[in-house]
């Protein structure tokens, strides 16, 4: 039998590998090379530019994280942005929430759209859906470009900081962002592990303090992303997610996601916390 | 240049692989392969039959983890058990309560303590106070001879549930750690990956919520282990971890361990909930 096997290198010292039983897509779109792969251990996995981005075994959490805490903060989220996230994972749990009227997913590659929707359907089916429009641009030109009072909640569900999606993790961007957010508005960033990405989450957690007046960061656990333990920033107007009474909130279905967590997804261990100082 | 790399095979599926500098030591005990490398992204890693135990990077997360959540929760330990932990991670940390007496060390394996002396003075050097005994010995026939009442918090810091600490999962074993425990003893033990061993996890807490009156499962993250999140089990005769006040508590010296993760640590997300069901 054929034994193989996809790695990652997730830090110049560290590689992640697991087992494959078969390449389902491979291909090199305008901006990345594209793969889809068949793993024994996390279901099929989603590659751009060999790192993975989502795998059908561990996507809920991140999907869930990136959603919820920053929907259940705002009290009624109509109108949502998402900058990034062509697989749709986010869109399918933006949806849960029953106050969103219109949600605009604005993805640089359209071949990772398709290839999603070809291939992770488990992941990428709210993409049809009618309330969501799909606008193939370039995010950071496209928020540069957006009427002021626009998004109730903007999330950047981007890949790394490398390439295409550098300019999203920059202080220039997330001033557009502040313009296109409503008075009430939230911003959402993934912004990578705390173990193996500490200056940027400095220098991320500093340029969205500077410009909002609430700026947190939560953690959650990932196992296929690199040291198991993922940040996400949020900059918000108004709402502190910490202090949301959720109690009467409506309930939705999640696998990660409690509204216990919302909170205590905030309590950041000590190193973590001395890192946003 | 020699390019180094250890792999630890995670699961059937999964390795972890990590770029050497060098070998410091390796050697085959009565019990098992015990190796020290020098990576280049944790620092020194101790390795026992190719499974990573420890690095100097990140190994106050699990050491710290471990033992301030019992030590805080118990209003005054004196005498505590450290069941493995032949590194001394564990020791080192428990000597941060000024309440202990004395902490019995019961390592079945003689060379690791030796290995760890000689290799990780930074884990291993609170091996010599004057308050630690290191007794070579089994600790399942250790605990099983002990006289009722002896022992304010247990720790049962092992390797993973194959080999000699197979054992260390059992119900039996458990029994006889409640034995040993005073009227307001707590028992602690490491209990794997919430992703990976799933059934272990399910069935110790059933077994330690038989015995003990207050079962808790919490979760740290450790990067250099499988999934990067790892579960640790109470047995609470008496106080409950979630409950404890911390406020008038002395302070201790942490890197990962605060006041307020005390509590938010045993905040599961929903799929680890499910599994204690």
């Amino acid at each position: 039998m054929l034994d193989l096997w996809f790695t990652e290198k997730q830090t110049k010292n560290v590689n992640f590998t697991c087992r494959i039983a078969r390449t389902l897509h491979t291909e090199t779109s305008k901006f990345q090379n594209i793969a889809v792969l068949e793993t024994e251990e996390f279901g099929k996995m989603l590659v751009l530019d060999g790192t993975v981005q989502t795998t059908v075994e561990d996507e809920f959490i991140y999907h869930e994280m990136i959603t919820h805490i920053p929907l259940y903060t705002h009290p009624n989220p109509k109108m949502v942005l998402v900058i990034g996230g062509g697989d749709g994972g986010t869109i399918r749990e933006i949806l849960k929430h029953p106050s969103v009227e219109l949600v605009v997913l604005v993805e640089i590659d359209e071949r990772v759209v398709e290839v999603s929707k070809m291939f992770l359907p488990e992941i990428s089916s709210a993409l049809n859906d009618k309330r969501v429009r799909v606008n193939i641009n370039d995010g950071i030109e496209y928020v540069k470009n957006l009427e002021s009072n626009n998004y109730d909640v903007i999330i950047v569900d981007s890949t790394d900081p490398v390439g295409p999606a550098e300019g999203l993790f920059t202080l220039d961007f997330y001033k557009h962002v502040f313009k296109s957010l409503t008075d009430d508005g939230i911003l959402i960033a993934q912004t990578e592990s705390p173990f193996f990405n500490r200056s940027l989450i400095k220098r991320v957690y500093k340029n969205i303090s500077t410009i909002f007046p609430i700026a947190k960061l939560f953690l959650a656990n990932i196992p296929t992303y690199p040291s198991g333990l993922w940040s996400f920033t949020i900059g918000s107007k108004k709402y502190d997610p910490v202090s949301t009474n959720l109690q009467d909130k409506y309930d939705i279905d999640c696998k990660y996601y409690t509204k216990e967590l919302h909170r205590s997804c905030f309590v950041l261990p000590k190193f973590v916390q001395e890192l946003l100082k």
